[in-house]
């Protein structure tokens, strides 16, 4: 187990710029990354490229003798302090350094911690990608998107059909999940079997009727299976997960309780159950559905299109018709169910939206709960709409939420059909890894044979055993814009530094033969003070600026490095002092 | 009821920087601040200047004919989009507008929320402070820190006694709180009497032996209460709340568990009984007790020295001195339950900790749960832990954290033995107040007679009825350093523009007879891209300044702002189909 800090190293102090090549990763890569020989033994390897020690950017890359394949390609959300980045993907490094020997990439399923990180790996790497019909439609929008549409390979893939990659040999197994479509995988190759489950849950009761194929989950337990990956989301969280099809029960209730309101639905985008349910409820009490939002629009028409919707005929109204229906006969089915900022909800919880407008009739149902960090974007979007005199149904008022994951009786019931030699817990946080293994151990299996891995490790297993050989490249490239990568920490810093206490400019132009000031000094700050109501500050700053610009000038060595900095302290130390607030000093001399 | 959007305007547009002049409150103040009219009727006038629809800085203003006094003065901790501040606190304009008829400051109990914004009234209205004893300790050391000491009379009360304020006479009684000595106020006036319960919980067995006074809030129910204002944090909780003594039942059982470990315990500053609860059980299993963290060394120090802590003999030692002892004899008790980043817990989890250093043989309980928006860094403190081997209690594991405020069934209980003709639930966000009016209206009281309100509010109570009369000015006041208000919407929006794409320099020295660039144009950049990476975007900036300038120079007219507007406009254009980002650019002209 790795005991290694692993965490960002953000401290301002660190700033080197020249310190680290691969500076956009903070995870430290192996000493010896390149290409790994081919195997010589009758091992199978696999290597963590995302989803272990995080939540998110899923991806892992299986290895024998010469051929490889991948599952999954996902983005993360940026944590906080990642200042202005927009998604971080895995580092491809190891990817493209051993290209040749990719046979394929299989995708469990269409969500973005899955797929997210696709488009930017298929720009380096051009592979084919193995999916089920409605992942391979979601993966299309993305490869749009990205101009790469035609140039890739697709395959549609069923549920028990196998797809032969290399020495390789995979089978898709249908799970149930909060998306349709997601399939685990049944891996073999010569040195056994191993399950990865994809993201789960045990639903008895979907609201498509297809029910996970435990069955099939048990003929390869039954068979003998090597190894376990299994999705570790839920490990902390007793009991099994509520069937979907619960979440239909309440929003009868609630429709029936919302009485002559018009009613406003959010959810998460890609969850099509949820929004069949909602349409089934809207239309068995003759409302109208306007849905709102790009993502689920998208949804809706992808969803449809391939047949994982069904619409009932003159139910689906465009929210410029809204006008024309009454409250009671509207439901609106819309994003933002995180409280995200710019999400349709908190915008017309602002009354910022440009087509919804809220009112004391509106009766708001929150189905979602919020993902972690997410609370207090959630709870100001609900207090707003109280301010409004809206009702809110949120959290876990009347079940209007169930998770997507498998929970610990359903993890448990997992392991017990497939009854593996070793176990490796995956996707999560350390602590849901180190939960789920502690459940794998109270069903008898030996801590041995439990790998609780990190990013970047690579295992070698067998029949014999379960190893760490090495570690490949592996980390967190943040997307930021176009740039994918230029982002690193020395930027990230700057802007944490600026985000605190601004930023004071020193400009001043400077007779290169006399070495006087002939312009300026000039102060110019953003961020730091209202400049108008503290001009005897800033007046200030620029008598020491011109104090220190002058005494270092009348030297005879002009060293402009050492006037800065000496310029940045004492400055730093004088602001410092008046207002205990550390801005970025930035002195720009200009010579003549 | 407020329909009002009073969410924060952060718009990167709304940077008029004339348009308001106390900027520093986004809140709206009432169209007619000043002093309000000395009241010529029976009825009591309540304004609320803090800690409604919102979590902290509570503050409220009571008002008989010429007589005013405040209830408590409290800090708020600043929400993710204030960058910069440190804390914040409520406009004090009313305050200051109306000092000479202010009679005193009560202070229900001495968390931040309460009493974190008491120096910076005092050091404007020099008025008597009245608390109880544990209060007035923890008030000293905050006036010592802002050298108000000596000036401000401050006075003990107990519990059962009377503050007379003139026409005001107001009994403190005894609560129960996640903190000793915390009451709540019998508020007497002609008009009636006002319960203000301040936090609390209703405790049948606290640590310190002394539940809840029931019998004197029962005692004005009997005799007739005009409005009960009651503590809503907890209103979304169905139930009883836990007692504190049950929190150090679960330690025993866990320091049992815990065996030859070392044992780590995380806990809030000012949880006294937790603390002694802690250092009981430790001198119980002969474990000696070291103390981390500036404000929990302040704590036991205040709470021994005035005998809220009882600390056996001999227990305490240094940190310095944990080298002496093996893991088995130790106990920590540390500041970080909520995983702040500068905290001794995130500190030793990371491995930065300058004299606790973690091992896989350390026990480490969380005794907290984390207050909503702390929820992700305290799962990167329990992971940090895990992948150092170490053993974590958290969030809901066997009961190590009980909340300070009463829930529904206790909250039920007040207002059932208070008995009031009016209601108005305090303390709370917007769906915590209306949660709790529905429990009032569940209880009897009719909708009428329930006041939700907003700060700002003023309004006027007698037997007669509950009105709202007017608005007062209130608002958030924004502590950065030393700075009090001088940080507003400008300066935040500067530092949220800075924080995303970081900020472009565009530094050049005109000569004004010619109108040539003699210098320059020098671009410079902070946590906008790598520079070094990115030489010819820069350089393409740079000539694209350098032609800007160059044209609009050959003109006539030397229009700075014009040009400044322009390179502004087509720098931000080119720059953001290159990267899809948006720095500030900033251009500084300097004129020979």
């Amino acid at each position: 187990m790795q005991t290694k800090n692993r965490m960002p190293q953000n401290g301002a102090d660190n700033r080197n710029r020249n310190s680290k090549r691969r500076y956009y990763t903070y995870r430290k890569a192996s000493k010896k990354p390149g290409v790994l020989p081919p195997m010589e033994t009758e091992k199978v390897r696999i290597s963590f490229l995302g989803g272990m020690n995080e939540i998110g950017k899923n991806m892992t890359l299986f290895e024998y003798k010469n051929d490889m394949f991948i599952v999954d390609c996902g983005l993360a959300f940026p944590s906080a302090e990642l200042l202005g980045v927009d998604i971080v993907i895995p580092d491809f490094t190891h990817i493209v350094n051993n290209q040749e020997r990719i046979k394929g990439i299989i995708i469990t399923h269409g969500h973005e911690d899955h797929i997210g990180g696709l488009a930017y790996l298929l720009k380096q790497v051009n592979v084919p990608v193995y999916a089920t019909k409605l992942t391979i439609g979601l993966i299309k929008g993305k490869l749009e998107e990205h101009g790469l549409l035609g140039s890739v390979k697709l395959v549609e893939i069923n549920p028990r059909d196998n797809i032969t990659l290399g020495q390789f040999n995979i089978e898709l197994i249908h799970v149930n999940h909060s998306i349709p479509d997601a399939v685990g995988l049944a891996i073999k190759c010569p040195a056994g079997v191993i399950i990865h489950t994809g993201d789960f849950k045990i639903d008895t009761t979907p609201v498509d009727g297809d029910m996970i194929d435990l069955t099939r989950f048990a003929d390869y337990g039954k068979r003998g299976v090597l190894a376990l990956m299994s999705d570790s989301t839920n490990a902390e969280r007793p009991g099994s997960t509520m069937s979907e099809s619960s979440v239909g029960e309440s929003f009868e209730h609630l429709f029936r309780k919302a009485r002559q309101k018009r009613i406003i639905v959010a959810t998460f985008a890609s969850n099509i159950h949820r929004v069949q349910q909602i349409m089934d409820v809207a239309a068995a009490r003759h409302r109208k559905v306007a849905v709102v939002g790009r993502s689920l629009e998208n949804l809706v028409s992808v969803g449809a299109d391939l047949g994982y919707l069904n619409v009932t005929k003159g139910i689906l109204i465009s929210v410029d018709e809204i006008g024309s229906y009454s409250d009671d006969k509207l439901v609106i089915i819309t994003t933002g169910s995180q409280g995200e900022p710019m999400s349709a909800l908190t915008k017309i919880a602002m009354g910022e939206h440009k087509k919804v407008s809220i009112t004391p009739n509106d009766y708001v149902i929150i189905s979602a709960t919020p993902i972690p960090g997410n609370e207090k974007m959630v709870s100001n979007v609900v207090n707003a709409l109280m301010m409004r005199g809206v009702e809110v149904i949120y959290e876990n008022m009347y079940d209007v939420h169930v998770s997507g994951h498998a929970c610990q009786q359903d993890l448990k019931l997992m392991i017990g059909i497939v009854k593996p030699k070793f176990f490796i817990p995956v996707h999560g946080e350390q602590k849901h890894l180190v939960k789920h293994a502690s459940l794998a151990q109270s069903m008898g299996i030996a801590r041995n044979n439990i790998f609780i891995g990190d990013i970047g490790n690579c295992i070698e297993l067998s029949k014999d055993g379960i190893n760490q050989v090495s570690s490949v490249p592996s980390g967190e490239v943040y997307v930021d814009g176009y740039g994918v990568g230029d982002v690193g920490n020395v930027v990230l810093n700057d802007r944490k530094h600026l985000s605190r206490d601004g930023i004071i400019v020193i400009a001043a132009t400077i007779d290169a033969a006399s070495g006087y000031v002939v312009s300026g000094p000039d102060i110019v700050s953003r961020g730091f003070v209202f400049v108008k109501e503290n001009e005897e500050l800033i007046q200030s700053i620029r008598e020491i600026s011109e104090n220190v610009i002058t005494q270092q000038y009348d030297k005879r060595y002009r060293d402009w490095n050492s006037v800065k900095t000496r310029l940045r302290d004492e400055v730093t130390h004088y602001v410092f002092e008046r207002t205990k607030r550390k801005p970025m000093i930035l002195p720009i001399f200009m010579e003549i």
